[in-house]
């Protein structure tokens, strides 16, 4: 990773300056809309649906909601993190002395046995820079063969983080290679930032061709300058704090969304508490969100609130999303996705938020599908 | 369905007029593509992959392709049949006295459990029309209640075709509804060949915008000029025929593909006997498929030899080439729409006819992606 003191400031103008970078690696990838989902999260849940959740006997809650998903489960990769990935490597070329001093041939590393492996592969074998991937011995095995497929070094260790720290540190001790975290640096907010920055561009141009406006009957009537919210997953914290950068100044509010199983809804309880919590333990079936909020996301997301509120669903509800995902879009998207759309269709407490913030106009809300990973036999698990 | 002594000549000016009216229904579906499934179309099979196939001990083809995917599985109601159930009203609606004569009170009947009952269903709503749909008492429950959805009359019978023609006849009998039959009639393939327009059209575009030639090393160089061939699913016909007339006269070739199990590839069968096979009792996986190819397409297909050769693939290839479109694509298709890819991918005769017609440069090759239509549960099965 670059040096932090190189680092550009936590800002809007910074993730611009990211998005001139990582566009030249990466796809647009496309906006989508769907008038069934929209008109199902403008229509108010029944008390049928409602008894036996934790909403039980309360009054349903009226929002109007235009869904706008971000397909980033169409990225290079299968997923957002090649933005981070990218923007980082990037920096390191640049940081003055590292290219010259066999930076190149020294290499990165991290420990991942997810998205963020393979896209560091990918953007170190584009970059001409050697990639070592620290994996659990245990990891799915095509996850460790598109890694290999990038030309990465997999460095095989145990599968607690005591053991793949360790195994990455030696790696650094022999190597001279330069740690990549997944979430928790500068650079890697302002890339995955960039996806932030084409939602919002994508929206406006997309509400000014028209056509769009006049779809959603019941669904309110969009102002037509564009998005006024945008909800994304939040595991690390890296994508959510620069979606929430990309939106600085625009008055477009920005939403967090966490699994609540077994507490992987870290980021909302810390949030709530004024404290982040620094564990989790979860074995949500969205396991892309299984980590804690790093440090420097929490600066963007708590203490300089440019997170409006988080939200957390149940495993039961991320399924009935997922499977509305599937049959509704046609698209395929990993658990992890399918959380912030499950808030948007399921979570009272977001419901009535709006509602109550947006009122007869409603609003258009952007929601980040962050990945498309999965394999079809997990599919066959999930919902066999 | 619209007099037969009414229907336009089967030509592409005639599909350029259905487009006319049925741009204004329908989405204007994207056309995807990518570079793993261009490339691994363009790499020559292994002996070892060979081996235990029909074509082991041949010395393997070695194609160009760079593929372009038709996405009707983010059709309206999730398949192609729209474009023809809306085009067939219209025609229709513009037949001299139907209106007058109480025509839209009497309706329209159709027999289908598929996505032709939910077409249908859905374009007469929209045109003001009262539909009756005989769907089989076994149909799976989403498809009768999407089908009820779009507000459409279903009648219950037996799952033969006598039962389920003779619930039809009584339908006409008792209201004077006119049938309109899934594939077997003009109007219905000058509709659904509307999409191979918008193919041809949209992969133009793309190529002139630049970019996408460079992106397939190893696949040949696109001539600039577009589209030089298309292969689509073929069950009844009437899209595969429909895409042939679209493409008359532009020099861009089409081919036809079916599943070999159980006799599925009548059409084929029937091409290389010079005789239509007009019987099919398959259980392919390939659902859609499972029809002999009718009448009307048959003049177009064979007679007058639009379609220049058809392709069979086997169960297997078509699961293959399913878990490569959800894993690699990151979308959501039925397995009748992967019949085609199946074809391009692992079909020897296929693959070498590409290698010696399109030589050095390849072949820009259109992939129509016909439906969606599948349950997450039915996928369960499948890869379970």
């Amino acid at each position: 990773m670059a040096d932090l003191s190189t680092t550009l400031p936590l800002s809007r103008d910074s993730v611009i300056r990211a998005h001139k970078v990582v566009e030249q690696h990466v796809h647009r990838t496309p906006v989508v809309t769907n008038q069934t989902l929209s008109r199902l999260a403008s229509t108010p849940r029944t008390a049928d649906e409602l008894a036996g959740t934790r909403w039980a006997g309360r009054v349903p809650a009226q929002p109007r909601l235009r869904l706008w998903f971000k397909c980033e489960n169409m990225q290079r990769i299968g997923a957002f993190k090649v933005r981070g990935a990218f923007y980082a490597l990037s920096r390191l070329v640049d940081e003055p002395g590292w290219v010259q001093g066999g930076g190149k041939e020294r290499g990165v590393v991290t420990h991942s046995s997810g998205n963020h492996a393979q896209a560091l592969a990918l953007a170190a074998r584009e970059n001409g820079i050697k990639a070592h991937i620290v994996m659990p011995e245990i990891s799915v095995k095509n996850k460790i063969a598109a890694t290999q497929g990038y030309g990465a070094n997999i460095i095989f260790s145990g599968s607690t983080s005591v053991e793949r720290e360790g195994a990455a540190d030696k790696v650094i001790a022999e190597t001279g290679a330069r740690l990549v975290p997944p979430y928790d640096h500068p650079d890697i907010m302002l890339g995955q930032g960039t996806l932030g920055l084409e939602l919002q561009d994508q929206v406006r141009e997309a509400i000014s061709q028209g056509g769009v406006k006049d779809a959603y009957e019941g669904a309110g009537k969009s102002g037509g300058g564009g998005l006024d919210a945008i909800i994304a997953p939040c595991g690390g914290g890296g994508m959510l704090s620069g979606v929430a950068l990309s939106c600085e100044g625009t008055g477009i509010r920005v939403f967090g969304s966490e699994p609540s199983f077994e507490g992987a809804d870290d980021g909302k309880r810390g949030y709530e508490a004024g404290e982040r919590v620094t564990a989790v333990t979860s074995l949500t079936v969205a396991d892309g969100l299984r980590t804690p909020v790093g440090e420097f996301p929490w600066g963007v997301i708590y203490e300089r609130k440019l997170v409006s509120g988080m939200y957390s669903v149940t495993e039961e509800e991320i399924l009935q999303a997922m499977r509305l995902v599937y049959e509704r879009l046609k698209l395929v998207v990993e658990p992890s996705s399918c959380v912030p759309l499950a808030a948007a269709l399921f979570d009272e407490d977001f419901r009535s938020m709006v509602e109550r913030e947006a009122g007869e106009d409603g609003w258009d809300l952007g929601i980040v599908f962050s990945g498309g990973n999965v394999a079809v036999d997990a599919l066959g698990k999930l919902f066999g």
